[in-house]
């Protein structure tokens, strides 16, 4: 009888899990660096919680069932819902709120490259103020993060505008902006004949379409965006200060990172949930889904509540950010402390090697005591195997003349330490290899 | 509209959460210098892994379900089949495994003290030795982690072995030991009259109860278990080895911790699933349930698999450890970054404002920017509201001549500091501070 584990799970094994919560620790360093705080939430809520934010359809792609008390529940496929059903259930707490977590989430949804059933998803939100000094500060938080992970260089944030992609869809005569929003979406992916006629399709003026894509395929800069869109398109007061707070938005999340950030009119990501700047964070070689994204979503308290709190936030799931780690070489464990095979070939040794193992460990190494009781051949031979850094070795020889032998597992150079002088050696081991 | 989380699930906020996850984080870097390597599972199995080893009646207290595809599944509400499972998909590592994890869990049962529907569970297991040195190992872990958590010499870690009370009983002439085994589980909660008369319904000899709840009620110590054991009973071949084992494995737990490790016949945790020793830890005034559970359990793999490999861990939920942290003043974040309020009171102090901010992060330090533009008395209020421990003050003024106000929020002081030596004097601080 073997036993397997489900369709688009995942077993996280050391090789694996290791670097991945390295990863995301360093997340939360930076995170907190930034004056958020962790929370956490239920796995598990009310399906009508995730109903409401994203609609019935949402249903057959959750992990949802009627539990033995008769609710209708559902293992969390995102975690704003939840986050903002904790927001809006304390009244007390002063704003902004800034707030990340990193649960686990779940997605009935055939398994793909870079999505799988349950995956970790990184969030952060801030809540109370809308600025674009709030805005920058949470892509500013998005770009910290990649860069601290050592991503710097291998990705792109591309920001848009909910409201100015409405402004600019209906001041060109659409009726339909939800429509369009969905053809746009697929701008990157599909041909100009097929973008001209699924516009078409969704009633957007013909004599319009060519100033639309001349504008998705040159969405300007962040100084002069004004201007630019002029040349197409009448500019009211209302787009000129969406222009305004967008340029200004983009000018402090500026300040927060040295990688790329421009606009893209095609970031488009859901956007009837959205009322503000949107953003996706996609890697340069353009080879995988989007790594991050987010925005700003100040409806959704209201819906929820009786309360009414500005939001912006974002997400980033753990599958295409470890594709993208690995790609670049940034899946490992730069700082490990070093580690130490505890090899014992005498029974008289046991209890000094207890000793010292928790010394070791105390003075902030790693110490593998040896438990199997083998050969010291093979302890050795093990801890290489284990890739531990050191043995310290103590025999019947050892015991007797009060020392230890340490040797290099990797260079196999070794010496003879006075058992009361161990750790002043270790401490110098580390200082000469750092 | 409003919206409630389930019964029995938690909202952690920060105040919570942040203790909650730097007491795990404590556990993890124990468990790391233990050279323990970290996995994670599926939060999601197939209902039939976990029927194994826990039978049908498991079923009704988790939450299963049959999911869109008709699998039936459930959320896991232990650890050990999963890490089981992954251990015998791969058989290519070497021995000693030792792992560690902390995953979610969910029970279907009605919460109580001490016991919620989601928890979290730190589970160590040490796969391929069978050894008192491997058995005092994951006891040495356990108390080492409460050790470093700050509940030394709040809790009592309580031995027992399944192989010594099934020959304890099966030779004071029990038939149905399991049944026995039941009763002793109880032992602490019910009266002596109560005991013996749902030990006879068990079948057990009348004659011999006395001297049962004498060995109950006086379980000896390491030393001299044996003479101890032999005022009451036949001491048999097979007795002295497992006596000597425990003795052994009692001796050598002992060099790990300082605190208390006691015999306790009345520790069973389910004993039909174990194999050798068992234990639990207890919080000394004995308020709470269990603080975590464990033993040997060396049939699990061959019941799972066509690997018969040997097996001993220990599980911590998250729910008792907490009340236990909180009652001893162990619930909190000593080693926190010093955190500083970047107060902005004038738009041309707001791009080096944001250029101080990064620069503090990267020092290792808190920086919480001004992003609600509020007034500057407004700003400084919610910094000490936030907690936070220094404001960094810039206005006109100070932008004017080039220095920023440092202001200590707890006790009001503050200085002038030259804009390029902010860094410098913050270290100072921080020295200052320590």
């Amino acid at each position: 009888m073997t036993f397997e584990r489900l369709k688009g799970f995942r077993d996280m094994f050391p090789e694996d899990a290791e670097p991945k919560f390295y990863i995301l620790n360093l997340a939360d360093k930076v995170a907190s660096s930034f004056g958020f705080h962790r929370i956490d939430m239920p796995s598990l809520e009310s399906l009508d919680l995730y109903k409401l934010k994203s609609g019935e359809e949402l249903v057959s792609q959750t992990f949802s069932f009627v539990d033995k008390g008769g609710r209708e529940v559902t293992m969390i496929p995102e975690a704003t819902p939840s986050v903002v059903r904790m927001l809006t259930s304390r009244k007390d707490l002063p704003r902004p709120v800034k707030w990340y977590c990193y649960p686990k989430l779940w997605r009935y949804e055939e398994p793909q490259s870079g999505r799988l059933r349950e995956h970790i998803q990184f969030n952060a939100d801030i809540f109370g103020p809308n600025t674009p000094d709030t805005d920058a500060e949470i892509i500013g938080l998005a770009a910290t993060i990649l860069d601290k992970i050592g991503l710097s260089g291998e990705y792109t944030l591309r920001i848009n505008h909910r409201r100015l992609m409405e402004a600019l869809l209906l001041g060109m005569g659409a009726e339909d902006a939800m429509g369009c929003f969905g053809v746009i979406d697929k701008f990157k992916k599909i041909s100009r004949e097929e973008f001209t006629s699924q516009l078409l399709e969704k009633g957007f003026p013909k004599d319009r379409i060519a100033d639309l894509y001349w504008l998705m395929e040159n969405p300007g800069s962040q100084s002069g965006l004004l201007q630019h869109m002029e040349k197409v398109m009448k500019v009211d007061q209302n787009l000129v200060e969406i222009i305004g707070r967008l340029e200004e938005t983009l000018s402090l999340a500026g300040k927060y990172t040295s990688s790329d950030i421009v606009l893209d009119f095609s970031v488009v990501r859901g956007i009837s949930y959205y009322t503000g700047i949107v953003f996706e964070a996609f890697d340069s070689r353009g080879e995988f889904r989007s790594i991050l994204g987010g925005g700003r979503y100040d409806n959704l308290s209201k819906l929820m509540s009786d309360q009414d709190i500005a939001a912006v936030g974002f997400g980033m799931g753990d599958v295409v950010l470890e594709m993208l780690a690995k790609r670049s070489g940034a899946w490992n464990i730069p700082d490990r402390p070093r580690s130490f095979s505890i090899c014992v070939a005498s029974d008289r040794a046991r209890e000094y090697s207890l000793e010292l193992s928790r010394k070791i460990r105390e003075a902030g190494y790693t110490a593998s005591m040896d438990i199997s009781r083998r050969s010291l051949s093979a302890q050795l031979k093990n801890a290489s195997i284990q890739g531990l850094d050191y043995a310290i070795i103590m025999g019947d020889r050892e015991m007797e003349k009060g020392v230890v032998t340490i040797r290099d597992l990797e260079t196999g150079e070794q010496e003879t330490v006075p058992m009361d002088s161990v750790l002043e050696k270790i401490g110098n081991q580390k200082e000469k290899s750092e």
